[in-house]
């Protein structure tokens, strides 16, 4: 008799956790339907990258974009939209940048060239040095200050092409964007010029942000098409003196104010315990910011409008925040983390999509064993959607700020093959995102907020 | 005893199991490796769309195609080079089209307009007719003679947006692209003209192949855009009588020469084993046929390139196939099937990449439950380069004329929500594919190819 009572609980658990496992399938089916038919988020990234443009921090289209999406989530039927103020950096391009080669036949060859973000300028009448060409910071360190002094410092690292994922490639060098002009500094280069980091070859150069190393003295520095640094390096290896003139007039104006944009779904049950789901609104300035990351920013609000228009009623609150300044100094993060920190609520878990509207593949966490095999047991639902990835991972930069509370964090990660090569460049575009690949960002964020919401963590 | 002999059986046969992964493991990293590092795809590709162009059967530009990548192939280290010669359509689309609506305020509103493949003329001074939108077959039959004679049909039907892949969703009315004229022509209609089949909106048609039921009259079909066949839905909504004027030139002319390009590695063991992969050649004449189809032959031609440069000896002989006049009645598919009937050889398995050059995220198979399940032992292999499905479906076009020889067949699975922007418009260019989407494509197949030489089926 005991065989068969042990019989019917597996048999009954096997039951309970199949039918849960259908009822669930056929809310995950419901959100896909309703984005697949009636969403938005496409049309939203299409206001935000056309009607509103690039939306650095500091800029007035920055202010536009803060109002105009406040105003699409209340649209959308958030229970409660607010602004959260903050100081966020004001850095302007100034001119357009303008460099060339001096060319043993006398002849100027014009560069594809744009100042990284934070950079100080040339001045008006823009620098002209001696180019010295360097692949990595001991080769920097080997030269010394004999041969860098008085030079423009050109600097090759490139992302490595078998790695799988673009991410691993890109991280694993950009802080060769973000610290090489000190490097250079410290052995006297009067401007540093980095190959762009990008994933393919073409002319189109990739900003992003640096800083500077209060040691040494701030020089300009710029980043050069991939094609235009092939062929500084080509010019290089057959002239041994080669010149090099680079032009650029940005600035840093004093701090100017800047807003995340919050806006909540309030739990029914349990409305203390907050689920965050993010992007940052704020994009470089050569472009539309439509892959980094309007993208992100429409998936999330996606989760307001096809919760509420599904009647899907979470009994966590649900926290949508559109971080600012996620580019250039973090300030959206961090601000967001304070108010995390001190408000009286248990923050269950939070999400970003901050690596492109491309197709989701899977989730990356910061989260405990014994949590992740739980979220991993879900993967057979989000399997037909096209998520078979769930590991430990980095979460987005903004919501990484809820680090040292303990959160449970996570990124979504949709396919990197792409990505690079539109990244921080003026190629960053509405056209470039496909309607379907967006959507389905939207889809599988909400699926697992959905999942989260009900089973808990 | 006996006890201890089963657990070193396990055991050993565990570690033999392993051994074997781990050393395909690294077979499969140097694949990856090469053709990331040194792969040709990409600017093959580019030779293809930007030095010979649209390819459709019949045109000056598909036997310079067949010239080309039979060079290409040659140079690769292929051990033979032959071509297979045969009659192939020859339709030729004439003048560009023009269509417009007369509309009530007395204008004319021009619509984006193309003939469908194979298509009759309007004449030159083209069609004027009241126009009947339907929906479906069934709403044109209920109609009958009485309102569609002497009328141009226009058919709006549409990819279903929920269906998660779109090729499952074209699938499904692709008949009505073939078919639709001459069902219109049954009841006296004088032109038909489609929505094209796509998974966007925008102002580009879609071509594709149509074909005429010689029972009922030819009349001219032609694809309007999804933005221009919306403008028309909602033109005849607001009022009754609406007319539309469409031209178009195309004809056929009498039957061309065409070639399959073929190249062969021949097997070191087993050479009158066959294993077929490859794409085709032939595309529409509106654009560059980048992933429809310049992508699969790129990615098979890059198996001949990989093997030879990484050493990989195969036991099997392995026969790359850039098919012709896919796209406009499957000449060159029959007639490989037609030689691989004939010839006295044992086909283990043929693959065919022709759902563009998108990042690959599984194989389609006409396969035996237990081969299948042989072949999904090896996904394991396969995760990290992104392949996570391998079930029953559809094989490419070419080799389906290989089912009724009961051969082992396959199609390469890329995601596919991007295909359908694309397909058979003019924007189906070069511009439009990833670098390393489509060295993906080659990797994966180059992989499976390996894994099935080594260890049969």
């Amino acid at each position: 008799m005991r065989k068969i009572v042990l019989f019917s609980c597996i048999y009954f658990g096997f039951l309970h956790v199949a039918s849960a496992q259908v009822n669930d399938s056929i809310i995950f089916k419901t959100i896909a339907d309703n984005i697949l038919l009636h969403g938005t988020a496409y049309s939203n990234l299409e206001y935000i990258c056309k009607k509103i443009g690039p939306r650095l921090s500091g800029s007035s289209q920055m202010v536009k974009a803060e109002q105009e999406t406040a105003r699409m989530l209340r649209e959308m039927g958030a229970d409660t939209v607010y602004l959260q103020e903050m100081k966020v950096p004001h850095w302007v391009r100034g001119e357009k940048e303008t460099a060339y080669l001096n060319m043993p036949d006398g002849k100027k060859r014009s560069l594809n060239i744009c100042a990284l973000g934070n950079s100080v300028g040339t001045g008006k009448k823009g620098i002209t040095a001696m180019v010295v060409e360097v692949h990595s910071y001991e080769e920097l360190d080997a030269l010394g200050e004999k041969a860098i002094k008085g030079k423009i410092v050109y600097l090759d690292v490139r992302l490595n092409p078998t790695y799988l994922l673009t991410d691993r490639a890109y991280s694993e060098i950009s802080h060769f964007r973000w610290n090489g002009a000190s490097r250079a500094a410290k052995y006297g280069a009067v401007a540093f010029v980095i190959r762009s980091l990008a994933s393919n070859t073409d002319d189109f150069p990739h900003t992003g942000g640096m800083g500077y190393n209060d040691s040494f003295p701030k020089i300009p520095a710029l980043a050069v098409s991939t094609r235009d640094g092939d062929f500084i390096s080509a010019t290089i290896k057959n002239n041994k003196d080669v010149a090099l003139f680079v032009r650029n007039t940005s600035t840093s104006l004093p701090l100017a104010t800047g807003h995340n944009v919050i806006a909540e779904i309030r739990g029914s049950g349990m409305p203390d315990e907050i689920i965050t789901i993010g992007g940052h609104l704020d994009s470089w300035d050569l472009a539309e910011g439509a892959q980094d990351d309007g993208a992100g920013c429409v998936q999330s609000m996606e989760l307001v409008r096809v919760f509420k228009k599904s009647g899907i009623r979470p009994k966590r609150t649900i926290r949508v925040v559109l971080f600012t300044d996620e580019e250039n100094s973090g300030a959206g993060g961090i601000k967001y983390a304070e108010f995390a920190k001190a408000e009286n609520k248990r923050h269950l878990f939070a999400i970003e999509s901050d690596a492109g509207g491309f197709v989701p593949r899977g989730f990356d966490f910061v989260i405990t064993k014994e949590r992740l095999e739980k979220l991993r047991s879900w993967l057979l639902l989000f399997e037909p959607y096209g998520i078979h990835r769930m590991g430990q991972g980095e979460p987005g930069a903004d919501v990484d700020y809820l680090r040292p509370m303990g959160f449970t964090l996570s990124q979504l990660a949709p396919d990197s093959q792409r990505y690079f090569d539109y990244h921080h460049t003026a190629q960053d575009s509405f056209a470039a995102v496909s309607k379907r690949e967006l959507e389905f960002g939207a889809i599988v964020m909400a699926q697992l907020v959905y999942m989260i919401d009900k089973y808990g963590l």
